[in-house]
């Protein structure tokens, strides 16, 4: 037996009791009479005494030859503390060693394995077991396992059944690009890894399953963004004889579950925006509602008079920022400086300062009078002592760059709180999505939302416009979750994929199977699926889900640990079929 | 609302209440005067009824008109049954029904939707979603899900951590075939599938994660036998600060656990035998022990008469077959072609009739006496109306055709009891095996097994004789889980390696992040994989994994139903850096 306690156990109520224990030596601290060893596992902390009273010279000697990250076995008696810790739960005791026996040396570390480490990012990758080792990454992990063992508690518990589907499945041509696997049996073919297990979640509804759900791998080759994961999990759900209420019903109870679970924290009915909403009141489909500095559409009352940037613009619109009436010259013009980098875009930034008085200082006072300013301010719901924002020009462009303005402005008034949460449902997603560049549309979810009933004609006339029974669900201004009620008509479906441009014979060979499956009894259906990676670091109140992943890859999609991927030889790719196509 | 209650939960005390069901039509009976109509969901059948005197003709008209597997939507009053079935729980009521929608139509499926249907395999497999209509499939599914709740319960409940590794990973030439995955990014470079995420969940517990477990999908591209799957799943675990022992006791809790969650079944502690004892008392390294007729071997008595076949054999062994005396002349010679059957082998078998008055009668009465015979009987364990069966030859093959033997008789003696549960460790596995083709030794489990104490010299003198710090958990005559105390010192993998054929820098290039780990203070670490496939299928008292697998395979490792894997389109191939090499 290597121990038995673990190094976060011991109390005072041990005290005189005989115990092993085994752990990697976290310090040690060598006062010439007596020598203390700090022994740590995944449980905490315990410290070890050595002392010329009551310790072997050559037990101290070998104490003091101990190097950080040693793993070692003691054995040794519980005795009170001489000068507490009262930090630690162990604080209160220590353990007078009588054994020692090193079980595997280690070199220095390349960080200090503490809380606040001073390895960098490259370093702590590459030696990412190194870096478990510390609190912070080891307790996200721990904390990971929980929340999937209470969303599995909870989805059991509420009738559905986990089903693991297929990860080697068929590509398709659509949506982000597919992970392939050549096959070995089947000359010249390829599987593709799974993008979502989602016509095989709506297969399983046509098969009677009910309610399923899976937290899942998925994978997807995309040029790598930051904190973006060529694999990462989802919690995947799918329930028969739904309409989007009842789904909405049913993940707002998981959500608030986890809130209070996990967090403590109980949250009230979920307000419901519709995307238009969204759009309108925030610049964006997945609003943080933290905090207020809702847009204030001008139009009405800043058109039409001498200011021509404002009359040529298709939408003049505002957010007040509380308390920024007291910035300074300099301070305002850093934030229009912002607005203006390329990141954001925006061509300039007219500004109002509403002052404590209830007078009104703006960069464009030439063209409004303190009356128009007041109307401004009305709209916007500036109060004294705000900075009124505007920007303008094409709506949706001038939507999104005051919504990374409002988004920056709550960062820096620390308004975006991770321990406050503040979850919202954003319904009535377009169906389509127009892309720019080729003039087609696409499916903003997937081919497999259906429409608001009665929208189907709208397809031929004015497919923009079509609204979809698609819904997401935002925490804290990320998209969490996301799902809809599907198609579940085989004519319905041809219809969709016609009008996203596939042929006939493409649907078919794409997705054959599901349109088949549709003609035997296929019931209205309709799911959600949940970015878990994302969903756990938002719930332990942290920015990057890479955090929460024991084994991540970097933004090329490397696993600089293990250092994949890698070459493979010749008689592998003989055998899959396949000769490397390489510019040399 | 589709529905308020479902198919499976009315009962009498629902009688005079107004409910909503909706559900797929299972049977459409009418007797002019009135029309049954059951109505199924995954929760059970509810019987429908329209009659001439309650019910509008209308409504009857379309009742006539449903078909089978139709999704339909009705509304009635639940009201008592006249003719009640006390086979189903909903079987005393039936809804008299108000109003009726055809929420989709349903062709007339391939194959019945019945417990006993009339579809093949393939057709089965082609429309695996009507099949999970069947109770049979849907409640393996269900049960899977089931004993998966279980074990994550069961392993949290005692400090394991659930982890997810990654699934791209990099190729190793050991081993069974990986499947691998082109990267677009990193060209000529591929990611391959984890085998099973080995090495990653020993850096776990060199990250001093402790103990680790994982439910999790792994892939081998190896040529497909009956009921083995190209993606398989496993409950992988692991370990620190452990002996074999630890492991045992802590995985044989999990086993009767289950056993006792899922079958209602306790057991003790379960046997432990050594490979080496199972060879030798079963010819099996995974012996069933629902039933005895273990192996005797007569070398001592059989050998040194003038059977010359005897005389000139390795091993003489046989077992005794309960009742087997009353076997006809052509039930022997039956018994004697089937071990000489290729898949046997056998060259032949001698039989000893053991006779109710105490006498016997072989095939071999020319060279051996009644006193010869009676060792046989006694060394064997055979009682009068046994049969005794005697194979003869090289030890390892005459042992693995006894064991075939053996297996098939219990079979037909109906000793193979799905409801009976005998689990079994079996422990002490050689370290290496020898590869007849090639004259190399490899590794028997993994190369990172650790030999037994002290036995790391015998690995220069007679590297078969080593034995291991490796267990399998055997349960009903199937491995149901496998493991070993893993090493953890660099010098001691690095000499593993060596002995496996490794080159330095062989080693280096795939497994140099595994011993750079082990530079800094790898704790002592083991555990244990189980097959979840197999583990279901016996729990549920089955015999084929596949009927536990939502959306499996064939055995060319083809998803007939989605119509995987499937060429891919040249802009793909030419984005991974590939062409294909096709004989045309």
């Amino acid at each position: 037996m290597y121990r038995d306690h673990n190094c976060g156990e011991l109390r005072e109520s041990d005290i005189d009791t005989s115990v092993t224990l085994s752990g990697w030596v976290q310090k040690v601290r060598d006062k010439g009479f007596v020598t203390w060893v700090d022994i740590r596992d995944r449980y905490g902390i315990t410290q070890l005494v050595f002392d010329e009273d009551r310790t072997s010279s050559k037990l101290i000697a070998q104490a003091r030859d101990l190097g950080r990250e040693y793993v070692i076995q003691i054995t040794g008696t519980v005795i009170e503390r001489a000068s507490k810790n009262p930090k630690i739960p162990t604080g209160n005791i220590e353990v007078l060693v009588k054994e020692l026996s090193v079980l595997n040396e280690s070199k220095t570390p390349p960080f200090t394995i503490e809380n606040e480490t001073d390895g960098g990012e490259d370093l702590r990758m590459k030696y990412r077991y190194l870096d478990i080792r510390r609190n912070p990454v080891k307790n996200n992990l721990i904390f990971r396992s929980k929340v999937t063992m209470e969303v599995r508690k909870y989805l059991s518990e509420h009738g559905f059944i986990e089903v693991e589907t297929p990860y080697l499945i068929k590509s398709t041509p659509e949506g982000a690009r597919d992970f392939v696997v050549p096959s070995r049996m089947n000359e010249g073919q390829f599987y593709a890894l799974p993008q979502s297990p989602q016509t095989f979640k709506q297969l399983l509804m046509v098969g009677g399953m009910d309610k399923y759900f899976q937290i899942v791998k998925c994978f997807r080759d995309e040029d790598l963004r930051a904190d973006r994961q060529p694999e990462f999990t989802q919690i995947d759900c799918e329930m028969a004889f739904v309409e989007q209420e009842d789904i909405l019903i049913a993940f707002e109870g998981l959500t608030k579950y986890l809130l209070k679970e996990i967090n403590g924290i109980e949250i009230d009915t979920f307000p419901r925006i519709t995307f238009d909403q969204a759009m309108k009141r925030f610049g964006n489909d997945k609003p943080d509602i933290r905090f207020g500095m809702e847009f204030g559409e001008l139009n009405a009352v800043a058109q039409h008079k001498e200011f021509n940037v404002f009359n040529s613009a298709d939408l003049v619109v505002g957010i007040a920022i509380p308390g920024g009436a007291t910035y300074t010259r300099k301070e305002i013009d850093a934030l229009v400086d912002w607005v203006r980098r390329p990141q954001v875009g925006a061509k300039g930034m007219v500004y109002v300062k509403c002052n404590e008085d209830g007078s009104f200082k703006s960069s464009v006072d030439k063209f409004y009078d303190q009356e128009d300013l007041a109307q401004w301010a009305e709209i916007t719901g500036a109060k004294p002592g705000d900075l009124i924002c505007v920007l303008s020009g094409d709506a949706n462009t001038t939507r999104t760059q005051l919504s990374a303005l409002r988004m920056e402005m709550a960062q820096r008034l620390g308004l975006r709180n991770p321990k406050e949460f503040a979850p919202l449902w954003v319904i009535d997603f377009p169906l389509l999505e127009l892309d720019e560049e080729t003039g087609n549309y696409h499916a903003m979810h997937h081919p497999f939302t259906s429409p608001k009933p009665g929208q189907m004609e709208l397809l031929e006339t004015d497919p923009g416009a079509v609204r979809a029974n698609a819904y997401d669900l935002v925490l804290n201004g990320n998209e969490i979750g996301g799902g809809s009620i599907r198609i579940h008509d085989k004519d319905m479906q041809s219809t969709m994929f016609k009008h996203l441009g596939f042929t006939p014979e493409e649907a078919k060979a794409q997705f054959g199977f599901l349109m088949d499956a549709f003609q035997y009894g296929a019931p209205p259906h309709g799911g959600i699926a949940f970015g878990l990676d994302r969903l756990v670091s938002i719930l332990g109140g942290q920015e990057t889900i890479r955090d929460f992943i024991a084994f991540p890859k970097n933004n090329s999609g490397r696993d600089v640990m293990i250092d994949a991927p890698a070459p493979i030889d010749e008689g592998q790719l003989k055998e899959l079929h396949l000769v490397l196509d390489i510019k040399s």
